[in-house]
């Protein structure tokens, strides 16, 4: 058994990372930190965890074989940093190692990298793109959220270059995203049957969307991306809407032309464990507490534009199931482990 | 006092527009009508409306003096007809008038529009860019919700010139706007909890934005226009995000941009009474129960992109309230009689 | 026109008299105060207020003619006291004034009351119960929202005298009778989805429930209320499920005596304008945004025992909605003044 | 590997019950039958259960080894009584079998029993009461959701005798309780932000709760149980509140009886798997998606009554969790088998 350690276990992403370890055959929880409920029971924090007989501690016990981390950003690269420097393979949930370039970091987050030597050898811990580079990383960088429902919606077509610059993202996510610390604005009586946009000024996971979207771009174009996240009146889920000028002769014309967008990405995620194009436009409940994200392609045949919708669980494949997958391949175990579970619906 | 009737009262449109005449000074409901419930008292149906006593009839009585109508497509021009032809003025929630080309009725809603004669005569309801047609109107065609959300979120823009063709209007939409039908994916238990895009292969309400966007746009090019509407899990409430390219030089570069943007949209609505230019990006919340439209536009610096949230109750401005304010100026009273009221909130 | 001024109108139960008084005929809403967000504009903090060209002043103006104070537990005594000793009438919405016995307050508020003389003139601003004393009153003690709740639906049968004292009452609240104030169990991702009780050792509503049980209660007895408060995932509204043993003989057996119970309670609330005996049990949302409280009484004719269920808006008729009844009654207008409006629904 | 076959597998407790046994590893979802469905591919119907590659048919193949009946109450029956005449053991997960008296099953749910000569041998899934008749049972009849959250809260008391007959069960329950079929009162427009009563006049879980509480219940006396459904906003989940006066002396006085009624439940549920005394109130969000079943009894020391708070997933323990629990025990498979994980939380 792989003793694994989680530290910050008391946010959201620490808490369902405890929740989907709990059943891996080949690793147990062994550790988990928080420092502010640091001497409480896991059980305490988390009822839905008392079959964990688990104290939170203020840091990681020695002789964790695995970690991750799901500290705030800043804190968590000044946590994971003497784990990997020791040799323990990390995957961290901040967004500290997903931004290859140091100073476009400092950009979004203020500061300097606290850490900037691990950067070369972290890998973007998304599979579907990076499954190699993770496999063989000591260093994952877990994406976010909103940046893994965009990547994996747009992906297929950016690499068939079927798709022009012109991105927009416009994502709907509930409310866990933005972690368990009070907000007005999280709360039910202001967030329940309540929509409402947010970060118009540049979100955070808007570098992390262009890095990636970029690496795969076609050469001699850059993509330009609009990213809009938005709060929905629900706690679990992200639904991203993409839209992209298709290529002009790049897809036939009619209903052709949807098929054939449909076509690229079935051959895409052909082999995907974690990601299924959907017959029907999906809903976000269908993804509910599972690893997967659903995609569903189609063409709007008057404007010849590229419409994609994909929806995930924001916690799971958007954060801790997506870091269970990554340390699957990390260790070498068969990629699904401990992930292979339908979706809790309704 | 006018004596109105609302045919149809028993659908959510109708039922609100009871509501809202309820303290109407210079108006009365005297009459309503339901097929399903015919013979019921209204209160029975609706408990919220017990302080009305009257019976829900199969036809309108005679001798209204002023008449909404919220059928369904269709039914309500046939509805409509002998109303206006005998002289008395009607909104029609309906979609039958708003759309001025009877081959495109045809196209999106199937069958020959049935009573295509009075088309011409029919004023598109929304008072922000047709007060005066409306005012001398005797049968006015109320918007849809959706378009009443995006052509308020672009109509600014679009008069300034300041917005290229390459449109795209993502809405959120509460389940009220589906109506009060049954649905397998309006049950709490599918809806709730979850987001999911419908109408991807072309939404009723396309070519009602399209008709008016274009009816506005600069000569020598056309919009192209995307529209995706989506499911929230909540009762009432759309917001819009609205994408378009800023025609290049047509505002400053960077935040002075976002200043133009919103100089334009604060003199074009200067004198609305139901539209306001928010100064922070705005929930529906704020707009629950009231005849408030929210507007923030804002520009997405780094890509030259005009992004604008728009907000309101789609049962009251996007439905029952825009009908009451169009009756206001049909009959020259006071534009905001009985819609003066703050939102319900939280 | 009255001036009237709010004190703390930065909590829901603020917010709200400002909604409701905005369209009050002969009161006009004059100045307002909130210690944490004085020096803005009320629009600021409250969007859906924004027809209110007011500014968060840190102390009520001078030259008020009635004050509301929506302040917490003793700052609300503190703050209503020099008001009423000078002569401005005052409905005070905190539970300062609501217990007759200081005692009592201290066992269950903790400290000593700080303005132990007014008590004696504080009329408690349950009209179904008090209507001559508040309109007699300089000082009115809004009700709490749970006892408002119990109480209406109780005691048209305790002055009947047709219960038992073995009573047991079961509510269920919206999460905005929590207030506005950030709570782990109160943000949407922890409330949202799940019900819990909570005040299991003794909510500070209970006194008061007790109190004024007990005042209307048959002597030789008294009642024993065992009072659970519970929340539900949504903002507005309480529903309230009273049990009691009908005295033995009281109603007819069977059917009967369901006919029997009801027709008591239409009789008590005859002529109540905001009480209504519902022909068939009621859902909260039939009062959302009104003043309205609905009571279901009816009879579980195996066990003989009388079952009650009431609904209301606890932000209206459980707080703002009844502070502006009872400033109605206090003033001489007439009772409905600006609360005649249907709920929104849905 | 067992196969299994799922009667009715199209309604909300059918699916999960594909849900919880896809990973099971000693039985295997082998046929599933659904009428108007019945042709289409489980994952047409349910896209969170597209890892399995099962078609809908409409009567159950041969060869399965056990089977699950999730179909209307007298339907099942017919459906149950020829498998377990044939030798095929099943739960069943409708009312069929719950009442031992087929007359009492006549006045509560119409009609004559469809298999009365097999009511003997059905035993009453509920472990924690039944768990040795469950084991050597062919046939047994999962408990209705209410039940099942009302005996566990009671049955510690009742069986150690610290209570009176005068029980009052308060449930609250989300709406897939009320199952997928379409009903006006389960659209989120109308339940939504909304909690109503029913099931006033008798709800046919009442004479299920009795039968079982009677059937544990001291000699002498008789318990007079009144019960009470609520319908709350969200989808999954029943709280219950349970009521009852304590027996003079049964428990010490003050918090000494809080703690001896807590000994009581602690020892009584000490070994179960899947029932767990909480150390605070729970929340329904706590068990969500799992077959856990929380307790918090406590006493109201002012009216010395026992309150007792249960908590449950409807879907899980109170329906298809508890179905496989019970198919564990009667395979003789460890009884947690597939069902050992954490809620998904939040």
């Amino acid at each position: 058994m792989v003793k694994i350690g989680i530290i910050n276990v008391t946010g959201y992403a620490g808490a369902e990372l405890a929740r989907l370890l709990y059943n891996h055959p080949e690793a147990e929880v062994a550790s988990v930190t928080g420092r502010s409920e640091a001497g409480k029971k896991l059980a305490e924090v988390f009822p839905h965890l008392a079959s964990y007989d688990l104290t939170i501690e203020p840091e990681l016990a020695s002789g964790v074989d695995f970690a991750f981390s799901a500290l705030p950003h800043a804190a968590s690269a000044e946590a994971c940093a003497p784990l990997v420097r020791a040799g323990v393979p990390v995957v961290d949930i901040s967004a500290d190692f997903r931004l290859h370039d140091a100073a476009v970091y400092s950009e979004w987050y203020g500061g300097e990298h606290p850490a900037q030597d691990l950067l070369p050898d972290a890998a973007y811990g998304l599979p579907e793109l990076h499954r190699e580079a993770i496999s063989g990383a000591k260093l994952v960088a877990n994406p976010g959220c909103y940046p893994e429902s965009a990547i994996l919606a747009l992906a297929p077509a950016v690499k068939a270059g079927i798709i022009g610059p012109e991105i927009i993202i416009d994502s709907k996510s509930g409310v866990s995203g933005a972690g368990r610390g009070l907000k007005q604005n999280l709360q039910l009586g202001e967030a329940g049957e309540s929509v409402s946009a947010y970060g118009l000024d540049g979100h955070r996971h808007w570098p992390e969307i262009h890095q990636e979207i970029t690496a795969i771009w076609p050469e001699g174009t850059a993509p330009k991306i609009t990213f809009t996240p938005h709060l929905i009146p629900m706690t679990r889920g992200i639904l991203t809407t993409a839209y992209a000028p298709i290529v002009p002769g790049a897809l036939p014309e009619g209903d052709a032309g949807k098929s054939a967008a449909r076509d690229i990405y079935d051959q895409f995620y052909n082999d995907e464990p974690f990601v299924r194009v959907a017959g029907s436009p999906p809903a976000t409940k269908q993804t509910r507490g599972s690893n997967m994200c659903l995609v569903f392609p189609t063409v709007d045949v008057r404007t010849g534009r590229l419409v994609v919708v994909s929806v995930l669980d924001n916690l799971v494949k958007g954060a801790a199931g997506q870091a269970v997958q990554n340390m699957n391949l990390m260790l070498g175990m068969p990629e699904t482990t401990a992930l292979d579970m339908p979706a809790v619906y309704p």
